[in-house]
């Protein structure tokens, strides 16, 4: 059924997680889109109409059973399995992702990091050794990877994203500040973190006047 | 009369900017709504309703100037003038943030970086010396400072943001995974890079179907 979720849904879909893993630790078995609406600063007609596109499991003066609607969204996302991930690029972001350790709780399981610099392959870092990305080939043939971090200058990122996909990687989250495309069939997210970043200076000259 | 464009429409007008930025530097002067629509992967008649929502440059048969219709946005963003940032936390993201130069360009100011680890405290990072957050109100004192990137563990990131606020700081950019809550008149931008891995996990579960 996840086929017909419209793609400004799946866009928020990642939010509904993590609101529902807020208040499942928070012990609370139900939720009713009225107090969604209120703790997520969303409109609750939209809400149910989000929820409803995956078959809605809300009751009418029941709510929501927060686990059964937890486990829903995250098998929607692909995130009821787990996900082999390399870095391609040792730099302060690819470092960064590394020791990020939320990630391996949420199922991504970071084997290797990877760099073109000779001055950096061997360097240690959360305890793996950056390995020269002219091993990428023989690696890839040897370990199953669903996903490639690109932490590259923005020059070599596509030609990474290439290399990467023509060794049969699907999966590329793009950290470098330029636009990677993909072939049909292989997924990309590309990180603006600029967007963000103007949405604040919109909201500080809004807020200024 | 930015303050009547709707919230779905600014989040989408920082990828208006990259795209004219990125068309200004191939050297193009004038653009069409329906070219936007092929290279951005939006519908047409949605451009022309966002950009609409300022005013609308575009002429029937011309399109739009790219260095006015850059300049408008830039204008509504607030990226018109220089923002003064510090980071606080000099751990990897913020030390990856310091050293993403291409800010500077684009008129963010990074003039310190500050930590509350002593061991973390000189330390030098891209030409920086790593302050410590008790020098902060002495700081925020002498020097007026627009925004702060937080990029605290998770446990300090609000107790930091309310301290930086009664500071006068009236712009957060929060990588610390955990949402921050400000008063009325203060922005905020809390970064959540979980959620586009989330969008690109769902792709890959949909490709494999």
């Amino acid at each position: 059924m996840s086929e017909k979720i419209p793609q400004a849904v799946i866009r928020r879909l990642p939010r509904y997680f993590r609101y529902l893993e807020e208040i499942e630790a928070r012990g609370e078995d139900k939720i009713s889109s009225s107090r969604m609406s209120l703790e997520m600063g969303l409109n609750a007609s939209q809400i149910r109409r989000d929820l409803n596109c995956f078959g809605g499991f809300g009751q009418q003066g029941y709510g929501y059973g927060v686990a059964k609607l937890k486990a829903e969204i995250a098998h929607i996302l692909g995130l009821d399995h787990t996900y082999r991930v390399i870095i391609v690029g040792a730099g302060r972001i690819g470092q960064a992702l590394l020791g990020y350790t939320s990630f391996v709780k949420e199922g991504f399981d970071i084997t290797d990091i990877f760099d073109a610099d000779p001055n950096k392959v061997g360097m240690a870092v959360e305890n793996k050794s950056v390995r020269h990305t002219s091993d990428l080939q023989e690696y890839l043939g040897r370990h199953p990877v669903d996903i490639a971090f690109i932490c590259t200058p923005k020059e070599s990122a596509q030609s990474i994203a290439d290399f990467l996909v023509s060794l049969g990687i699907r999966g590329i989250w793009n950290f470098a500040p330029v636009d990677v495309a993909v072939r049909r069939g292989v997924s990309v997210e590309n990180i603006h973190l600029s967007d963000s970043l103007y949405v604040l200076t919109y909201s500080l000259a809004s807020n200024a006047k």
